[in-house]
């Protein structure tokens, strides 16, 4: 068994992009394998991270009026059998608990896929009036999916999400509650994770089982793949009706209640890895990173440089999410590890630096540095991690235009594809047949009819028929 | 169907304890029952309490330096077969995953009942040198254990809790964990949730699966029956051995790790009910209480009294957790049901309080009524509200003194459980014949060997051989 205390480094994105992903959730020790098959560990550092994610959605879902539950991790076989649609898009994924110590039960279990039978079996139970509406509940869960092939945070057997489960009185009420949660993802896609979304509808092929429509948020990968990073369902009142959901009106009749769902996973997690990263590992927004500076001492042993650097720490800690590395690794080593690990700002401070009362700031995204009076410390430190947060978001908006081509036919969707893998608006006469014919010759699929429709041209990419709406398209994870 | 516009009730303590509790958690709002069985819906009101109790516990777990991760919620059959003391105690309560969509599972998978061996596995990859140690984990999840009988928050197939795990150098240091880890239950437990406990070691027959030892905090309840509250396990380096989880030594010897492990649950909340509540319903200690203070306007209906307790509600904000009931329904309708809810203080306000600059307060806990001046409100319900916490601990320690008694012998022991249903004091030789025997004869287990120990008599209250130690003893949940 040897030390570790040698450089990390990642294979090249150019190279091998899977491999570069692979490399960098493990060496910036954001997850670790176990012996469960598609299951990952979310180590401390990827730990904290969802956790600063989690508390800037949770807030921003506390202050739309929702309020959190805990929902059961089974859910009855008969139950989940309620809804047509639903158990045909979800029975092939399921794990089912069949033994409970060593008794066989007398009906199967599954693990929770996604909760919306629960919440309709409750939902009958304590909705009676028009009184008693809107209902605007959310759970933060773990729920289990059935994957072939599985890779770190984009697609495991088991992930963490919150799951928004709400009933309204009207059909409208349930599409604004939609929208609305569609916003807030958005907002804490692009104004936390820094990763721009286009938003949009799902095709029906593509939406959720049992939905009425299903909005999305989609981002673009460095590598020029689609993710779908949240959704939120339009669940219209099929639902209500296979529960018996009903409430009396204000006029004192029997009405069924329209509902909504809406996820967002810990899949935002890979996004914005793939977003943001570079070939020396993950870069952290400076808005979810677990540390937002690192203070290194520099020529440590020498009197009083240990001293200033906690004392550093003491005072930055009020402010900024501050750490230190005051272990006797070489500082180079100390610089790889936290590049590795995103840290927006790297603070350096030595002899000659407290002698000049200053200190030096590195920023990841850039690599820039700079010497900075202690008397100014904390205001350009609030500036620079701004500034970071600014810059991360403004390239990946550059990297998404760079990254997005029109096509009016099949040839061009295809050489566009192949030229500049991304995203591609195209238009689209509105049938399955089309749809399923642009996958299986380009590898693409929908990801959504965005909401900001643009006229590319007169006809469906595939068929040349007339043409119903603007559809961007890409290979997705 | 009709308006829900009753007033609710629940049965006296005295009549049926048991009837009591249930109605009180279903009437509070806490939970609601699905087709799950034994497993519970947790509402807005008891999550909203469970998350209060959680941020307190989790400060002070980040505090003593520990770091969240998470583990994977499967555990496949051979891995929890590691240990074999471990898997005794546990294989009769899991429930097994056998089939992954439609296709049968080649190893059968535990949902965790307890993630040690999660954690085993995981140490074995990540620790070398000594260097890597202490590691301090902690994870916020559900779990699963196969219960026959389960009671809301009291015992359910599935339960929501933390569990520490951390590795350590030495047998002393983990010692020390175990020891720390407990003082911090015992202070959220009194200090929080305003519940006394003794602390204690756990006998051998009632100590965690696998572990060297087990301390515990133990708590009663109003029907004298006790609760064990959460515990800690120190567990030696018999997991470390079983998994192979081995560091070099300062002196580059091959050494094992010594463990420990311990968790806190939603049980807690039951205890909390049972501690605390009366015969109209919760009694919410103010810092766990989701609401606060409740604002009831007082003839609504009139101009200017909504905008005065609106504008409370907002000033309130800035300082306490407060609501504001301004439905339709009526007063009384309104006082019963967050005296129900058991919320700490109600704050009435009505035409002639305006005219007055002045409100009404009224304690939950002593139904006390109180004219504040506005001026003075701020700092009055502060004060109140600390008040308030202090008084629900006092009662419960009074409660606790008034139900322990002593008992020299198997006979005293019996008659004092039966005039005094509570803890008793006897003395034990050590052997497990005396405790299965004295649970045979009157129905109480070992609680716990209180860390604070004093000579009730000098020996074994069973057999009347030398006394080894005092243990206290009660019927117990």
């Amino acid at each position: 068994m040897v030390e570790k205390d040698f450089v990390k480094s990642v294979t090249a994105m150019e190279e091998d992009f899977a491999q570069w992903y692979t490399d960098v959730v493990t060496k910036a020790d954001l997850v670790d394998y176990s012996s469960v098959r598609g299951s990952m560990i979310i180590r401390p550092y990827g730990y904290a991270l969802w956790e600063n994610i989690q508390q800037a959605l949770d807030g921003r879902i506390k202050a739309t009026g929702h309020e959190n539950v805990y929902m059961p991790l089974f859910i009855p076989e008969s139950l989940l059998e309620k809804e047509k649609d639903h158990i045909a898009g979800f029975a092939p994924e399921v794990a089912w608990v069949t033994h409970g110590g060593s008794e066989e039960l007398a009906e199967r279990l599954c693990v929770r896929p996604t909760s919306e039978v629960l919440f309709c079996e409750h939902y009958k139970n304590i909705i009676h009036s028009y009184r008693d509406l809107p209902k605007l509940y959310n759970q933060w869960a773990n729920v289990v999916r059935w994957e072939k092939t599985t890779r770190p945070f984009l697609r495991t057997l088991e992930f963490l999400w919150q799951e928004g489960h709400t009933a309204h009185e009207t059909d409208e009420d349930a599409h604004d509650e939609t929208k609305r949660m569609l916003d807030v993802y958005a907002d804490v896609l692009e104004n936390v994770l820094a990763i721009p979304v286009i938003k949009g509808q799902k095709t029906e092929k593509e939406k959720f089982a049992g939905a009425k429509f299903t909005y999305t948020v989609e981002s673009l990968m460095h590598d020029g793949k689609a993710l779908q990073s949240a959704t939120s369902h339009h669940l219209g009142d099929g639902f209500a009706k296979a529960f018996g959901i009903q409430y009396l009106d204000r006029e004192g009749k029997l009405q069924y209640v329209h509902q909504t769902s809406w996820g967002f996973t810990t899949r935002v997690i890979g996004a914005m890895i793939m977003v943001h990263g570079d070939d020396r590992g993950l870069i952290m927004p400076p808005k979810t990173a677990p540390t937002q500076v690192m203070i290194v001492p520099v020529a440590q042993h020498k009197e009083g440089v240990l001293d200033f650097a906690y004392k550093l720490k003491k005072q930055l800690s009020a402010s900024f999410r501050t750490g230190i590395d005051a272990s006797d690794k070489k500082p180079g080593w100390k610089y790889n590890e936290y590049e590795m690990k995103g840290v927006p700002v790297r603070l350096e401070a030595g002899p000659r630096d407290i002698e000049k009362n200053q200190v030096v700031l590195v920023r990841r995204d850039t690599g820039e540095k700079m010497f900075v009076a202690l008397e100014e410390l904390e205001a350009r430190l609030a500036a620079l991690l701004d500034e970071i947060q600014g810059n991360l978001y403004n390239r990946a908006k550059e990297l998404l235009e760079k990254k997005t081509s029109k096509a009016a036919d099949l040839g061009e969707f295809k050489a566009s594809l192949e030229k500049n893998p991304g995203m591609i608006k195209a238009m689209w006469c509105g049938k399955r047949e089309c749809e399923d014919k642009i996958k299986e010759e380009t590898g693409a699929t929908s990801r959504c009819i965005p909401f900001e429709q643009e006229r590319v041209s007169d006809s469906c990419v595939c068929c040349g028929e007339k043409a119903e709406s603007m559809v961007v398209w890409a290979k997705a994870y």
